[in-house]
């Protein structure tokens, strides 16, 4: 398949420049940006000026909470955690999941995010669901808040063998740890040991709420989230942390001095008054600053214009400065740094790149004027400007229609789920 | 005109429940709400469920300034004002204005705001726009950034005159003095003159800025704004004050005893980096709070589900407690209260009311499961979730469409006036 994007805002996210031209793919990769065209093509996609970038990298997830979605909204952290999602969470079948993750991929789809890493229980429905939907994704297992049944090492292995029969340009393994407070230091030790083993990348959420920063000094002799884990060799692997909320200068020297990737999650942080991550810190440390919606539980909504829209002012109004954090800066974290934080070569509109692009319509009321749109897609665009979804060479999404996604049936068996665990709750 | 709105979900924003049932509109008021329904309609909007609920009252708006959406963005506030917007708007003409307001008539119609506070210069241009626009608005006119030609009384007496000939049903006015720092005290003294006069209600920016508030205890005897204003007699008038972000509790104890409303407008507040609204303490002292989005080059887009999501999300990281400033109460400030701080007689869809309705859309996936769908209002939904808009009980914007507006005339008027402000420039 050949595919010309014609006449199209381009957008370079290296540089935040915005150029009218042309882009073709063909089969999964970009064959040419610029103001030709040549060759056959199998479509022609007239973009009408419309913008067209990177697909958006959704750097930390936990998809099938789209079940859980407006549940235990407006209670404290902690009741929303042990009253609400643990207790839900422990009925929720593999098929749940299953369509959970269909749910959510509808939504990731409709609002332009072309990759996702995704940190949830049963891999094996999660991968066969997102193999379907035709996403790329960084898919992670290891100990979490569901305790693993036998020894760790087995379990591990037996969830990298899951892998084996999807595509691993699209769907990639990582050794996750869901966090310190949840899981032991042997544990933590063996997912090392088996990460490095197995040459896999690793993520787990860091320094989220100020309570995990106090617990964790007073029970490792004063030693701080990153600082703990550095000792235990984590950083030592390629590694993602989430949230990052609550580090200070010394934290992030860590995470910059071994090159590790942060994740950060504003909405899911201000609806659980988790806090306002010092991303202008992050920055200044020359940290690969990536983005996430967080579960759709906790945020609740998987939209990336959203986040990039808190992450450029919440990180103005924490440091009393308007200057900070440019919309320029913003999209290339929502885009490239994701791909590079999940290892991935896409992100970019580029020669060679993977095909995951989206055409955004510019033709609406609060797109116009049109003389600043790299600002307009940060502080003005919604997820529903939107026209077109490509993962991969593949388009997934347009106006509305899905290609592989029967969106009623989804419906349907996400209804039948609540109607069920309401009457187990 | 008879219209009946059926199998909807009708949102009580009193209490924050959804019924399933009827909403009957004659003429401009709602005729009835239940279950049933009777007599002959000219239509039937069948709801298919989705949500039916009063239109948004964006509180605080400069609409045109549209116009210079994207203008000057990251960039220190200082920088925005002074080198940006303030030169620019001195360029703009009474029909750049105009268009302006349409642009972002535009934008209300499609996103559900039903109802403006308005404040901006060459008033007789904006209440031309939104007459034509069949909106419900009140348009402020008074001492501002723009300086009065002549002298103040007979300004406030030519802009009053203004409104006699259009349906003061709905376009109202109010004398808006644009803030402490830009207006003398004696031409604050005379505004509140000409209101309690003309039995005006007032409004305006308030300790919306550290610097505002420290500037004017420095310059006032170290009384904070609302201290300052208390002295001239300006809560003496019914009022409205736009931010408020930097207040303690005594200067919100002031706001409650005269009974002010307040309109929190938190895009704006952390773009611009003044500061989070203390939203859960005006709560605690029982004042009626709004929403607004402030202008569209401060924030960028009007669009009051990013503002709903915001004033409940950034309230509850304000104070560390996921627990406050409740969804339910947030969709009530977005609209009774809303429409209690301009005056009118609007806002909940009870029988009476001004027909002021929006349909909003559940059969998205951001919008599934359907069991908490006012949480999924505040924190899911989408401004293209809203289907139709109705003011004063007219369909004004239905599945895309306009009644009232052309669309591409807009566009084409704004990209040239544009193209004019960039080679002035």
């Amino acid at each position: 398949m050949r595919i010309l994007f014609k006449d199209a805002n381009i957008l370079n996210v290296k540089d935040g420049t915005l150029s009218l031209g042309n882009v073709i793919t063909c089969g999964n990769t970009i064959e040419y940006v610029g103001t030709s065209s040549f060759g056959e093509f199998d479509e022609v996609i007239d973009c009408n000026k419309n913008i067209v970038m990177p697909g958006f990298v959704d750097a930390h997830c936990h998809s099938p909470m789209s079940i859980l979605r407006g549940t235990g909204d407006d209670t404290a952290l902690d009741e929303w955690l042990y009253n609400y999602m643990i207790p839900l969470e422990n009925k929720l079948t593999p098929d749940d999941i299953y369509w959970g993750e269909k749910l959510a991929v509808l939504e990731y789809l409709a609002s332009g995010i072309t990759t996702v890493e995704e940190c949830y229980f049963e891999n094996e429905k999660i991968l066969q669901a997102l193999s379907q939907s035709g996403l790329r994704a960084r898919v992670g297992f290891g100990p979490s808040t569901r305790k693993v049944s036998g020894d760790l090492q087995t379990y591990l292995k037996t969830q990298l063998s899951l892998f084996e029969k999807y595509d691993s340009s699209l769907l990639k393994p990582c050794v996750y740890i869901h966090a310190i407070y949840s899981t032991t230091q042997e544990d933590i030790e063996k997912s090392v040991d088996f990460s490095a083993k197995h040459n896999l990348p690793m993520s787990i959420h860091l320094s989220e709420t100020l309570d995990e920063v106090g617990n964790c000094t007073v029970q490792n002799g004063g030693l701080t989230p990153p600082q703990y884990l550095e000792s235990l060799g984590f950083f030592d692997r390629q590694t993602l942390c989430y949230h990052c909320v609550h580090m200070d200068k010394d934290d992030l020297q860590i995470l910059s001095d071994y090159d590790a990737s942060i994740c950060t999650c504003p909405s899911s942080n201000v609806k659980l008054a988790s806090g306002i991550a010092p991303v202008y810190a992050m920055q200044n440390k020359g940290i690969n600053i990536a983005i996430g919606t967080d579960g759709p539980a906790s945020n609740n909504s998987l939209d990336m214009f959203k986040e990039m829209f808190l992450v450029a002012t919440l990180s103005k109004v924490a440091i009393s400065d308007a200057s900070v954090v440019k919309a320029s800066e913003v999209l290339k974290m929502a885009t490239l740094n994701g791909a590079k934080a999940l290892g991935f070569d896409s992100g970019e509109i580029a020669k060679g790149k993977k095909a995951d692009i989206i055409v955004v319509d510019i033709h609406n009321p609060h797109m116009h004027p049109h003389d600043n749109l790299v600002s307009n897609l940060v502080y003005s665009a919604k997820s529903s400007d939107v026209k077109l979804t490509m993962v991969d060479g593949k388009i997934l999404y347009r106006d509305g229609k899905y290609t592989n996604e029967d969106v009623e049936q989804i419906y349907k068996k996400v209804d039948e789920i609540k109607k069920r665990l309401k009457n187990e709750h």
